[in-house]
């Protein structure tokens, strides 16, 4: 911790809590058998303060404008209500019928409940654990409208003051939790550095930039060169996460902004590819989140195509940033926080790369799978082999995050759902078997097939 | 005609043309039989004036502004290398290997030569004939990139001078083609509205909108309903092309470009379908071209989900603007010009219908399938069944554009290739058979299947 301030959160870690790892671990080999429980970890969840708690953690120099920014809560809430975002009847039954987990989204006990209730030993946190009615908005408008036209100074010190308060939230069981600290990457390079630096010292682990840089420059620009050079040594994965998007254009139609809410997260990634980022900072890993993955297979087709030379390529110049095809990047550095995943997705697993799916809970969000992960994930997994499952579940997220298994081991064996408790069969030679057809073809375009085959046999 | 300038067009059509229908047909019951030739319409070709020779059908006030215009081409030229979209060893190349042929852009007896020898009896033609040196670019940029922010007055000026010089340019022999005329849609609705009748009445039969409004109103804005309504009227469908895309922000960066220059034609859609403008205009015909269409089955998946109602759906508002869920309107109203189909994309088509799916060779830029048609077709059909590639090579492009199949038959049985010669079975029942479990799933989530099922079992 950094900010004295910060020293008086109320909110400190409970050392009761029901959840603390049990050490030590009861077996020394942490490898899951095959009906050990699963090791969850949810690549996307949300935590913030009810925004005007966040005033201690603000450098005293914003309290005005933090003032100002409080005095228009209500007009942001209109607009969201125009936009069909907010829906006043849902609120009020929502917010009745999970009060007191709801209040998981900012005190660190009664979220390590809700976690054990869902069987998620751990969790990458993202801001905005209010995402019906925007009551955890980080200040200036920082949290998952983490936009590159923000003002530089107010969105550094509304980052600042969010990734203060999301360092102690964490700091009481630091293997459970990977915080997302905010990167108004925009801004003056130097002091985004520095920041990265701050960040990671104080104990968190990832790095939000904005989908959108709207007026600054894209990230294809050399200056954000320090900037990934930062990341990459520091190990903190880069990452987008949706809800950014042009809402100036929609009118009040909400159909519009849902329609292509996950593309604009998603955007950086092409231009980071293209660019050479990923070529000149091989320790950099980038993740888009909560943009479900239905998506990845046909960019992940077309950019190998156009890069492997299509037809069309014949009058395009060769692509000099990349020194090997689009896929190897993606399998090399690439993730995607898929959080509820859906059967279709699973159904493409094998062109996405069984290995860059990470399942998420969004806890506490409505489109997630909090309070009922268990029976989202029966739905979803029951047909999909074990080892698989371990990946997109948690393994993963392990090596994207640097979380540690062993110490969760123990944590995991005791709130972690069995492959049976997700429906899944004991007879795993015959589940992958159903599922060999899939896995030869897996991406056509380079295993000489017609097309994909998606599905168990 | 309304242009009399036009009346001294030196390109007037040959009469003695090889491909002008015979009369009468030699049977009077146009339905191919099983192993007749194809008919095929490309819904995707490209015509127009080298630049130059655009003068005599602009008003004479513009001219002044056309010289300038005309002066900075090598400027355009140069940013169009730097970018990377134009090659120069591959433009010597092109333009030497198919001389003749290319011709045809502009010359309308060269062109008639050029379809006959692909097998296309009829065509759908977009402006930009060169896309490699941008040769037939029409004034002020209204071609292909035509843009939501091009002056209104510069920008109809220019769109009208090549609306006129396409009307003369199709005049001979009308069955045959279905010009595209260009519509600078963010201008004055008044004289947008007038346009389309002007070019109704002057022969044309589909119009061209912007991609990208930039600065102007979205389309979901309700200014455009009398333009929609005067298309309804007219019966002529609403297309956008790509081409257009935010290119300042690509750098010098091909890859960020391809990567994303279909998904900018396609947003209109969503734009259009979730504010209501098809359930408001049942008339009104929409379609994407030259943007594939392997991204239609993901959208009209989320769409789908999205109003039928999915788990993220308990906190959202109804969409009220629609009567009916997002695939009726599909079926009903929209089609994509898909071009060169891809085998990915035909294994995809009874999520994307098949009825919805318009081939193109975009005749004649260099990532088509000119001149060697036959070759492509072959390669890409030889397992469709043939029912189904009638319509995706040509009947659903008649219905959607309007152009007269008994009229066009002859002429397809002419120089339209079979069945057998794109090495499609004489079996089709086995081949109809080999689709049937890829058919029956179709949409699966109406079809209450998990996932989609793609290709010949």
């Amino acid at each position: 911790m950094t900010d004295p301030q910060a020293a008086t959160d109320p909110q400190a870690p409970d050392p009761q809590a029901p959840t603390a790892p049990q050490a030590p671990a009861d077996r020394p080999d942490t490898r899951p058998g095959p009906d050990d429980p699963y090791l969850i970890i949810s690549s996307d969840c949300h935590a913030g303060l009810p925004t005007e708690e966040y005033r201690p953690y603000l450098e005293a120099r914003f309290h005005r404008a933090f003032d100002t920014f409080l005095g228009e809560r209500d007009a942001r809430r209109a607009a969201a209500t125009r936009l069909g975002i907010r829906n006043e009847a849902f609120a009020a039954r929502w917010f009745q019928d999970h009060e007191e987990g709801l209040r998981g989204g900012w005190d660190p006990a009664q979220r390590l409940k809700e976690l054990d209730g869902d069987g998620v030993a751990a969790e990458v946190v993202f801001p905005d654990a209010d995402a019906v009615d925007s009551g955890t908005a980080a200040p200036f408008g920082v949290g998952l409208g983490l936009s590159g036209d923000q003002d530089p100074d107010l969105g550094m010190a509304g980052a600042q003051a969010h990734n203060r308060w999301l360092a102690d939230f964490v700091s009481g069981h630091p293997e459970r939790h990977c915080g997302v600290a905010l990167l108004p990457v925009t801004a003056d390079t130097g002091r985004v550095v520095a920041e990265i630096h701050r960040a990671k010292e104080s104990g968190l682990g990832a790095l939000m930039i904005p989908s959108m840089w709207v007026d600054k420059e894209p990230y294809h620009d050399r200056r954000y060169d320090p900037v990934w050079a930062a990341a990459a040594e520091c190990a903190m994965p880069v990452l987008t996460h949706s809800g950014a998007a042009p809402r100036h254009e929609y009118g009040d139609h909400l159909g519009i902004y849902v329609s292509e809410v996950t593309w604009w997260p998603a955007r950086p990634l092409w231009f980071l590819l293209w660019s050479g980022v990923f070529e000149r900072h091989p320790g950099l890993r980038f993740g888009v989140a909560e943009s479900g993955c239905w998506w990845l297979p046909n960019l992940l087709w077309f950019m190998d195509r156009l890069y492997l030379g299509a037809h069309g390529g014949k009058k395009l110049s060769p692509f000099a940033a990349l020194k090997r095809p689009p896929h190897e990047y993606l399998d090399r550095q690439v993730f995607v926080c898929a959080t509820n995943t859906k059967r279709r997705e699973l159904a493409q697993r094998y062109e996405i790369g069984v290995d860059n799916i990470l399942w998420g809970s969004d806890f506490p969000h409505p489109e997630g799978t909090w309070p009922d992960t268990r029976g989202w994930l029966t739905k979803t997994f029951h047909d999909i082999p074990v080892a698989e499952t371990r990946r997109m579940l948690g393994l993963s997220a392990a090596e994207a995050f640097g979380f540690d298994t062993a110490r969760l081991a123990p944590l995991a064996r005791r709130i972690g759902p069995t492959p049976a408790d997700l429906g899944q069969s004991a007879d795993q030679p015959a589940v992958e078997a159903s599922w060999a057809r899939s896995r030869e073809v897996g991406r056509h375009w380079l295993t000489d097939h017609d097309f994909p085959v998606l599905g168990a046999q």
